[in-house]
């Protein structure tokens, strides 16, 4: 049996595109300033990023104006949520294997 | 309050490297062998990751012979336990808040 590490994949394992995806899925959709204020990241490393996820059908951007103002929208595919979901699966096994060697989690 | 994820630090948060750490804390010792298996990964691929932990003074490599084998020992060091500690604890804090946007953990 090989560790659940090996099933994580990453495209959506990457730190701040595992971020990216988990804030579309608690909040439906978010504009690319909330983005960058909730991952502390650069505007052109969180383009970059998205185009990632983009390019891999995970998330759709949306351009658009507020008034007058520019602003992106962002928001998860099906296709994301569902890859969010086995990462999700994946991390809950690693972290109950390293619970169990550990003899239980961490009294909180 | 920012993300969870913008708290995971990219040397220990990258997958093999994090499945790594915890091989190693489950086992407290493995060889360069077990490691491939249970990640499914490459030679190349594995001594490039251990060389970051390594340098970064997250696993001390022991070289050695089993018979006339070679062989090489990898192990956690305190401070590579202490960044896995920090790593788990953001990824419970990611999982909590998807959970808790989802209504609670699905049923398992």
């Amino acid at each position: 049996m090989t560790h659940p590490a090996s099933q994580l994949d990453d495209i959506v394992h990457q730190r701040l595109r595992l971020g990216i995806l988990a804030i579309l899925v608690e909040a439906q959709e978010a504009d690319f300033r909330f983005l960058r204020e909730q991952l502390l990241v650069s505007e052109g490393n969180l383009s970059s990023h998205l185009r990632v996820l983009d390019e891999a059908g995970l998330v759709e951007i949306r351009k658009g104006f507020e008034g007058r103002r520019p602003r992106t929208w962002i928001r998860a595919t099906d296709a994301g949520r569902a890859s969010l979901d086995r990462e999700v699966a994946a991390l809950r096994e690693l972290v109950a294997r390293l619970d169990a060697a550990n003899g239980g989690p961490p009294a909180s």
